[in-house]
């Protein structure tokens, strides 16, 4: 290269991306490990397949698809099959009755989430975009859009409310959704999910008597196999019905199977809209690979294996949160400010770590969330995100714990590092 | 649903969107044989993996990874392994030189090209798209850019001379090149090549010193391994090497190793877009599965498999594009005007038909472009797509043809057929 880097000049969108802000947690993991110390790495939304392969199944029918040759171009926005077998899927687990000329498929639910986003929304458009939640800011970077940030309150399980929503619904092209939420681990109880949606469906009635764009719902559904005890994902459409002329919901075989790193995902929604995605995912190809579509159609197929599957996986998942949650509660017995919400869903738990004003066994005085953050890493080796990584304000003292990583026996050690070191604090 | 389409008010894009051209002919297609006819398909970029599978140890490989279960998130922008491979691979084959970072991978060469448009340009931007050619002008619709079209010359064989690029490189912030091209199976010349790339590098040298924004250039080269006889792909960078600071190329493994559907490609260029598109490929998560690319990571070190698999590859084309431009030059010889031009790349033979004022055998009348289309299909079972579906203009009478779905002995039977049909046509 003859030319230093400033002779490059990109796109505004591109000059004002950010980066995904968990990406610089992991960095720095990487840099502690590389030094040869320990860690227990509590941050990533991902699976060790170690400890949680995706269904044998699945795998045993992307080798035979492999096998099969079914190497050239699948069809645009998803072969006929899979599409079938993801309409039967969302209608035996959840409920939902869609057509598959309302779904669409993709190369994981990220590429949906861009072209669902680049699909209805206009620069400048307003998106409100509920914290804590997965970085939907980027989308609206990429879109140009402006967000309307509203962040849901920990007495409510990080989910807002419909008297809080309400006074928003006026101003925006969109709105985000997220349950089980990530980073929370929470879900919408029924009477909240009935009474927001109620809320925008009647918002829609003035808009449409006014040809006036509706408030389009995004809903990242991602977790919503994933619940555990009494907990039962809410279908929205079941307690207001009326909302699905407005409401796209966005899934996966990513988390709920734990093949993040298998590319497949699905959208649903009013078929205008899913045909104009479709439209635009022939453009923009973001395809998950013929073979894993038809092993994936395949798989869904057997309820009985899915359930199977499900069964083991939420076990395991379950098994690590519940653990972590009743250390977090034993800890919060002795008198620290720390608390957690009983898990509900996803591989997350959120826990409340107000250590502030505490000195650290190693001396350290701790008066800010990245104290704490800090303080855990290299007094304990564990890593945690903090919520600010997801939309919360920056002094927001609840963090991400995920255990998709960990053995059981990790989570254990775990348990122990977070007592000990927490016993070692002393008030200043 | 209780509304009518009409309430749904979806993006300014998304309502100029374009469907791939394409995609209606093969509508048509699917029309004729669901009534039963036999329609020899000449149409898609496609291979049918009965005569062209993808190479056995590539299908092996991405079987062995999913059995040693790489099914977790796989590193955005690609696998450090991929991204060895890659530059490797390009070293060795075309004399590329670069590292991996500044090699970008993902789900196929469709959202890199993607990805690289959203990285370079602005709404309003010009773009320079030299035509007939792949359906550049969705990605210039997809930023809101605007297109400059050029259509390049027969007498050229479709490739774009310096004299007549010149005049148009003041006005663009970027170039789209192809070459081995789809859809004319031709190639730049050494000498072309090198003279068009040295006005780039001069407009740039301009711009640079005022501090401006350089002419990119995004060169697609999804066909550069599959060239026949005396042509070789012209590295660019080889004869132009000051281009290396304007130029991104995208690639991947869907034409040159049939594996149209296993959805993996790559793009290089300089380290500052490279990172940039990396950076937005994470929103995006357009990527392939970490099998697929620890797989073909592993594949593209073997040079000597790869070598083996692209002879066999090359030459089960070349025989089946040599025959039918055989063909086209027989009737050409009985006074028809008719022409083609000799492979020299990628799975496309370019042939001019120009039947406009004969009879048909069955008593119709040729006066179109569509009329001759029709003819073919409707008298003949044999479909091929005008080059105004690359961007030509509509009165063109150059076609593509594309043989990666054909047997030998279908392109036999489509000679038979073809000179059947042309000899039965008389002149009104």
């Amino acid at each position: 290269m003859n030319h230093d880097n400033s002779i490059h000049k990109l796109s505004d969108v591109a000059n004002k991306l950010s980066s995904l802000s968990i990406s610089n947690i992991a960095a720095k993991i990487n840099e502690r490990r590389s030094k040869g110390e320990k860690i227990f790495n509590l941050t990533i939304g991902d699976f060790d397949p170690v400890h949680f392969p995706i269904p044998l199944i699945l795998e045993e029918e992307i080798i035979t698809a492999y096998k099969s040759k079914y190497t050239n171009y699948p069809v645009v926005g998803g072969m006929p099959e899979l599409l079938e077998s993801v309409s039967a899927h969302i209608k035996y687990f959840g409920g939902f009755d869609y057509n598959p000329n309302e779904i669409i498929t993709g190369s994981g639910s990220r590429p949906l989430t861009y072209i669902l986003f680049k699909t209805l929304i206009n620069k400048g458009d307003k998106v409100i975009n509920v914290v804590p939640s997965w970085n939907n800011y980027n989308y609206v970077q990429l879109v140009e859009a402006e967000e309307i940030t509203f962040e849901a309150k920990p007495e409510n399980n990080f989910m807002v409310t419909p008297e809080e929503i309400k006074p928003l619904l006026g101003f925006a092209s969109l709105i985000t959704f997220n349950s089980p939420s990530n980073p929370a681990g929470t879900t919408y109880s029924s009477e909240n999910t009935k009474d927001i949606f109620n809320l925008i469906v009647e918002e829609n009635k003035r808009r449409i008597a006014e040809d006036n764009k509706p408030l389009y719902v995004f809903y990242d559904i991602v977790y919503w196999l994933l619940t555990y005890g009494n907990t039962k994902f809410i279908n929205p459409v079941e307690v207001c019905p009326e909302i699905k002329d407005y409401i796209i919901f966005v899934d996966g075989i990513s988390k709920c199977f734990a093949a993040t790193g298998v590319r497949l995902g699905w959208a649903f929604g009013p078929e205008p809209v899913i045909a104009k995605m479709k439209q635009m995912i022939a453009h923009i190809g973001a395809w998950s690979p013929k073979p894993e579509q038809v092993a994936v159609s395949k798989f869904l197929k057997d309820t009985a294996e899915v359930e199977k599957y499900l069964k083991g996986f939420k076990s395991g998942l379950f098994d690590r949160l519940d653990l972590l949650y009743k250390t977090i509660m034993q800890i919060k017995a002795t008198g620290i400010d720390v608390d957690a919400i009983s898990p509900q869903g996803a591989l997350y738990l959120s826990v409340k770590l107000n250590l502030i004003g505490y000195k650290t066994p190693a001396g350290k005085t701790i008066s800010s969330v990245a104290d704490i953050t800090n303080f855990l890493l290299d007094e304990a080796g564990i890593a945690v995100v903090p919520f600010f990584a997801f939309g919360a304000n920056p002094d927001s003292l609840w963090f991400r714990i995920s255990v998709g990583v960990c053995s059981l026996d990790d989570v254990r050690e775990v348990c122990k590092l977070m007592k000990k070191v927490t016993s070692g604090i002393t008030h200043l």
